[in-house]
């Protein structure tokens, strides 16, 4: 199978003022790599239209998917969408189908009012997400799919889009972790790196309790490959001094 | 004061894969935004070069300073001080200050093996930045602050250049918490907005308890404007039916 790639832009100014930490950048991360989406990069841009038209053509380009999140609920703030119309060269339109939805979550036609209806503007050829906690779609165009920004909304919305989604060769991982420093397992690490070009190891300090340690992650598609690896790297620490750790699961 | 912007690079597979949360990006957010830094953009890369590359000259090149967090530590997958070297087209040196404080901080010369003298390579021409958690330091070139990934020594970083940067106008905040729900709120928030361009005004809504509500928060140096502006803005949740929380502090 090839490889199936992926970038996630975060829309708000709220992220980057320090107001809001984001957390949806680390749950698709996760969610991306489960089905064996290689996600390769991820920027957070303003509410800006400029800068989010800039960096959908920038991502878009370059990968298979592009995951926004942020930007598409009622407000003046809420330029998302207006922003993938345009980056799209196509019409923002009132949705039809969106308008049935929001109608029937608001129930009194009252409720819908001009700000709220700004929901069902969608880009033309679009398909929407559905949205099963407050009606309002995200929606797909090309290789671009809109999510909210709320995050057990977004969750929601990619539960739905997920099954859908093609991946590529599922990425595995082991991790060894021990109480030896980095540097001194640098050396040999580096040596495994180069027995094994096919994985990605990375080596990812720790400090806690005024303690140093690392934990090694071994990624790669051969599971065959990755426990010999991992084998090998638990003989390294081992010859070092060190008690390895094997953990396994996620990638 | 002129604006004075700056942005983010986190470098790491582990973000991208999921197995990390940067914690990084938040805490720099809100300090930057504490001292009238405002924070443009963020990227998140992989530890692949020409990726760092490409990434740190489209930042440095748009704005004052760039601070990346990652990569500086003693193992094959920690490229960045090359990387920032080749954006500069420098070379990479052995620094002999960082040298000493390596050797003063592991002591026994036979600890300071050629893994961890790596630590002490550095852009020819840069400043160092203290690292009081493990003696491996940071740098400054250019509009570049290069900063290790693990928080604690991040932070630590930090803390010792802030008072050498140079913000501008300080931004202040006011936010205004309700349980209206944002369509409601929009064509009022709307009016506001084109009232008072000289303020950013965002709207955050919340999801909890399965009930919704929405912090409305404005941004501005002005702090004379600030407050007409939310003072207005309370009026407006009033007329709506809403009861406004006012909170201050953090832009």
């Amino acid at each position: 199978m090839p490889t199936v790639t992926a970038a996630i832009l975060v829309i708000g100014n709220e992220i980057l003022s320090g107001r809001t930490q984001d957390a949806n950048l680390a749950f698709l991360a996760r969610r991306l790599t489960g089905i064996g989406v290689r996600l390769r990069e991820a920027r957070v841009v303003p509410d800006d239209a400029d800068e989010i038209v800039a960096a959908l053509d920038a991502l878009r380009s370059r990968y298979d998917h592009v995951f926004t999140t942020g930007g598409i609920g009622p407000t003046h703030d809420d330029i998302t969408s207006a922003c993938v119309a345009r980056a799209f060269g196509v019409p923002l339109e009132r949705n039809p189908e969106a308008v049935r939805r929001l109608e029937a979550h608001y129930g009194d036609p009252a409720m819908l009012n001009a700000a709220r209806l700004r929901m069902a503007e969608i880009p033309a050829g679009a398909t929407l997400i559905d949205n099963p906690v407050s009606a309002a779609p995200g929606f797909t165009i090309g290789n671009v799919h809109v999510l909210a920004g709320v995050p057990t909304i977004m969750q929601a919305m990619f539960d739905g889009i997920a099954a859908g989604l093609k991946g590529g060769d599922p990425v595995h991982a082991r991790t060894v972790t021990c109480s030896l420093a980095e540097g001194t397992l640098a050396e040999g690490l580096g040596a495994l790196q180069d027995r094994y070009p096919g994985l990605e190891i990375g080596s990812y300090p720790w400090f806690r309790n005024r303690q140093f340690g690392v934990s090694l992650v071994l990624r790669g598609t051969d599971v065959a490959e990755l426990d010999r690896a991992t084998e090998e790297l638990c003989g390294l620490v081992r010859s070092l001094g060190g008690e390895p750790e094997v953990g396994g699961g996620d990638a």
